[in-house]
């Protein structure tokens, strides 16, 4: 019989702020910090588990909502969890901290870090890594790929960053060259949807001249029309490991899968189970970028896996600006997804390392060699909170000004006649 | 860090034998004695778990060398598992322990077993049912229909057994009344394909007005043609649950689909997940009888419930003669299975209450009342084994002199030139 030990006890939300470099994407640039939410699920027992969500006020509204409603579930009860965070039926909108760009469940949202602490804490009593709550890790190191970005040189009024500017080709080339020197990236990902189609076109084709054994994808989010998307799909014909979201919607990404060579990829029009059935009835797209930050955490991430595998759609990962609790989650959950192939995508390179709120339980895992992540097999995630870094992140969240993320006022600060209603191209 | 205790150590497999009555059905009649085999998988704790499978002897010879395979693998990676079970690469056809009526992955049936034991250890040693491992009980009690089938009145050459001959309406009426009155089920179904439809529809009339308030379903085993199926779709209209298997195959119960005014429901078109993308593009069926036996086991059935969840199917679950390692099994799961709203087939009530192999942990679990069985709570599936019935039914295995279910074999004995090819009617 589980004895009350396993129960909730008590939740913590504390949002964090961490600094973000001026990343532009189809909807502006990145502010300068970066919000976060590290959850805490106290058992009776006393053991904690670590959940990150986004730190966005709306959501942090919902968060202590259900926090409140899950004290005294059971921490394997996660049906119960769901049914219960299911039960405030807030369905309204925004607080995603993805900028309006990914509409997914509110309910799957606001459950996923609450669900990834109760596994931390069930692989915590257990002895035993979360890959094993999972099915158990199917290969010990998960590949990321680079992640590049359009950039400011640095945020207005500041000086320049590390990074400096990559506004062209020849800067992207450059910026790969760095993460996948330093990161050992086997897979590159360009941020698209900034410039008009040809220049970015232009910056693929340098990164394959650059990198001719690197897989190449390009993210416009959703900026361009069906004809530009087919336009550029023809002029990458060959070159792309596929294309994410050109277009908005099921009915705009199946025009373009139909006219195209490569094979699209979503986070933007499948994001929650309800979209799966017309994307399939659509043959929109061949690969869904999963995140379980917005499907409802690792379980549920692991029944869209197999729904995928079942539907013969590719699975790939999408990532936010995160922090080590979510690169710890990230890689149990792809450590234990057999049919999850692709390179997964990660923020992490653009995380000033000072900032986090973690210490990794186990040298030599959660730290990027050759692409790639160790996969942690101590127990729970694998990261342990720390907490003068919680309460250094927590102080500059109340202090940095931002409450939300909004990455078209930030860009409308500097550019006040900007508009990112799509199809931009 | 797992401790080798967790690991394989040995696995036993023991066929056993069970009085079976005589049955009918689309493709002959059931024999004498049905066959079970009983998996033990011991794990170097010393802690035992229980998985219950089908007996035939092809199947024996696969759990064998699956068996063989298995050792050594830590019992919660059960993707492990299943890679090591379907290196095997046996696609050989038989031993379904079905008499042919379900043509399911030999992987997938061969897993099961294996798994479910492995969920058994992991209970144990956790002190905690299988629904918590299954993301917790959303029902502490599950439904079971009352499962009627056309019987001869004793095996030939036998005295007539206590349920007597059951080969008209009145006798089916009678029959439901004992299983109502003696089980509590709130729902019924009648295995067809034995006699003319009309014959069979006069039964289903009668049920109705003996039973108003049961919801009702019959299943032909695809023993009819689609022309067939769609005037006995309009016959029952508002009388049946859902229509289960009129026709053969994806594409004759989609034609029927479009015909019929009741949901059409399935355990022979889709039982793999190969199955599963024509069905919903073809919109062939309604409502799925899962199985954990020939879904790959409880993990794999989970993943079958969410895809459907997903796809707006019904999910049911389909049974074959079995003991009660399997009827732990199977409401664990049902359970934990938050969209399996309808009441699960078992042919429980054939069975000799003295022909089982285990022993109930706790008082008032996995018995019928009021046609539910109440979910164990006890460490794992919460049934012991009982070593002396283990031996008794294993010999009666041994002494029975059948190796294989062969339903239409043994009707041809009495009636030799019965053809079961479908359609009958
Ligand atoms: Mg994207
Ligand atoms: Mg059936």
């Amino acid at each position: 019989m589980p004895s009350d030990g396993d129960r909730v006890r008590e939740v913590r939300i504390t949002p964090v702020a961490f600094r973000d470099p001026p990343l532009l994407n189809a909807v502006g640039v990145h502010q300068p910090f970066a919000l976060r939410a590290i959850v805490e699920v106290v058992a009776d027992s006393g053991i904690t588990g670590l959940g990150e969500t986004y730190g966005d006020a709306t959501h942090l509204t919902r968060l202590r909502r259900a926090a409140d409603s899950i004290v005294g579930v059971d921490v394997w009860h996660t049906h119960e969890l769901a049914r219960r965070v299911g039960a405030l039926r807030d369905d309204s909108a925004g607080g995603d901290g993805t900028s309006g760009m990914v509409a997914a469940s509110t309910a799957d949202r606001v459950l996923s870090p609450f669900e990834v602490a109760c596994l931390d804490i069930q692989g915590r009593a257990l002895g035993r890594p979360v890959t094993d709550l999972l099915g158990g890790a199917v290969r010990d190191r998960v590949d990321y790929s680079a992640y590049l970005f359009y950039k400011w040189p640095g945020h207005p009024g500041s000086d320049h960053d590390r990074w400096g500017a990559a506004l062209d080709p020849d800067a992207i080339v450059a910026q790969a060259r760095w993460m996948v020197d330093e990161y050992g990236f086997t897979a590159i990902k360009l941020k698209a949807g900034v410039f008009p189609p040809e220049e970015e076109v232009a910056a693929i084709r340098a990164l394959r001249a650059e990198f001719p054994g690197h897989p190449l994808r390009i993210d416009p989010n959703a900026a361009w029309s069906v004809p530009t998307a087919v336009r550029v799909g023809a002029d990458l014909d060959g070159i792309l490991e596929y294309l994410e979201d050109p277009v908005a919607g099921i009915d705009g990404m199946a025009r373009v899968a139909r006219a195209v060579p490569m094979p699209l990829a979503t986070n933007m029009c499948v994001v929650a189970f309800d979209h799966l059935r017309p994307a399939v009835a659509a043959d929109a797209v061949r690969v869904v970028l999963s995140d379980h930050h917005f499907w409802g955490g690792l379980g549920r991430s692991r029944a869209l896996a197999s729904t995928c595998e079942t539907f013969g759609l590719g699975l790939s990962m999408h990532s936010n600006s995160h922090l080590g609790i979510s690169l710890a989650a990230m890689t149990h959950l792809a450590a234990a997804t057999p049919n999850l192939t692709y390179a997964c995508d990660t923020h992490w390179p653009w995380k000033d390392p000072a900032d986090d709120v973690v210490d990794i339980v186990q040298p030599g895992t959660l730290r990027f060699t050759g692409g790639a992540v160790t996969v942690p097999t101590a127990p729970g995630l694998g990261v342990d909170l720390d907490r003068d870094a919680l309460a250094r992140l927590h102080e500059q969240y109340l202090t940095c000004g931002i409450t939300a993320r909004d990455d078209t006022a930030y860009y409308r600060r500097h550019h006040p006649h900007f508009d990112p209603t799509p199809p931009r191209w």
